[in-house]
């Protein structure tokens, strides 16, 4: 397997590729630990797509593998989770202590992958100080000051929807890079990379289909 | 406005489109109510996407808007509300209630649309019985027969990735037609629609951005 340097395979990958590799690495990670390669065809059975496009997507990223061998795990595994800046730790912030933020604040997933929830707001008194996940809740007044003194990158909005314009606003001032947000609404934002995970849309575009 | 009969809409919507649509339904519900009609491009500056995306992706399930005038709002909030499936009501089974299967049951934004919670399982017997968001939760051994006397067509999987497969397969042949799978695995299913939410990956796809 041959690979390009980090600088170059980050150069404008399609998001819809991007959006793959989360899955490839997971279903790298899902063999059995004594098999040193698999193919594309095997990959791409368990990720749940198509074999031309998994050795699409790995060779846009600059990653290929040998003829009649397929690809290298331990080394695509590497690359994947570099590529995928999954090889240090990100520090991360919940606005919204509701039942979503706190089933995202109990979430094991997010930190086997190097994202630690540092801290948990919510802007009813009632909620301040109890704790969540071994978390006091803070007040909103602090985000900025422990956004700053956490160095936290990623920020997650599980507000009601008419608040989340103004937590993105107080996130992206705060020094905030990346949002992931539950709230039902459009956020505007600038050189803020903003993902929206809208639970009744995924249920309405399943409404539509059971409709056929 | 002119509009295809439903069964025109429907056949072969891509499903970029079919996934924006509940965007522009949102976006319309957020405009005044005393407004009558909206121009494309006010509907995209709502939705987040350019102007020509949202006349190509009405156009798509046949709904022009009058030049000069733009898109009659009642109207297009019927079709839409038609076309997505939501003039009715579904019932819905969550498995797993745990921390995301808890917050699932109590999303108020479901209820909404018209898609009603009618029974949360789970494995564990310290759980079954106890009453979440006004529903007792079930044990596993119930789940064909609730599916089918409640007559649910979607079913959500908060599961641990490990059970997954074995719940879809379980919701499938008990007549579930829709999937929502919150686990972090990827389903083997026929003639079921899955959606797949993956909390994880979505912060994976962040922090690969955050390397820029």
């Amino acid at each position: 397997m041959r690979g390009l340097p980090s600088h170059a395979m980050k150069a404008s990958i399609p998001p819809a590729t991007v959006a793959r590799l989360p899955v490839y690495l997971r279903s790298l990670l899902s063999l059995p630990s004594d098999r040193a390669t698999c193919s594309s065809e095997e990959l791409a059975q368990i990720a749940g797509v198509q074999s031309a496009q998994v050795r699409k997507d790995l060779s846009l990223v600059g990653l290929r593998g040998i003829r009649g061998v397929g690809y290298d795990i331990a080394g695509l595994r590497h690359q994947l989770t570099t590529l995928l800046g999954l090889d240090r730790e990100y520090r991360v912030v919940i606005v919204g202590a509701g039942n979503l933020g706190r089933a995202l604040a109990a979430f094991e997933g997010f930190a086997e992958w190097g994202f630690n929830i540092v801290a948990l707001f919510d802007a009813d008194p009632a909620k301040v100080g109890k704790r969540v996940s071994g978390l006091p809740v803070a007040a909103m007044g602090e985000l900025e000051t422990i956004v700053a003194d956490n160095d936290a990158s990623i920020g997650i909005i599980a507000t009601p929807p008419r608040a989340a314009q103004e937590v993105a606003d107080r996130l992206t001032a705060a020094g905030v890079r990346s949002i992931l947000n539950f709230a039902p609404t459009v956020l505007k934002v600038h050189d803020v990379e903003v993902r929206r995970v809208d639970l009744s849309s995924e249920l309405q575009i399943l409404a539509h289909h059971l409709q056929g």
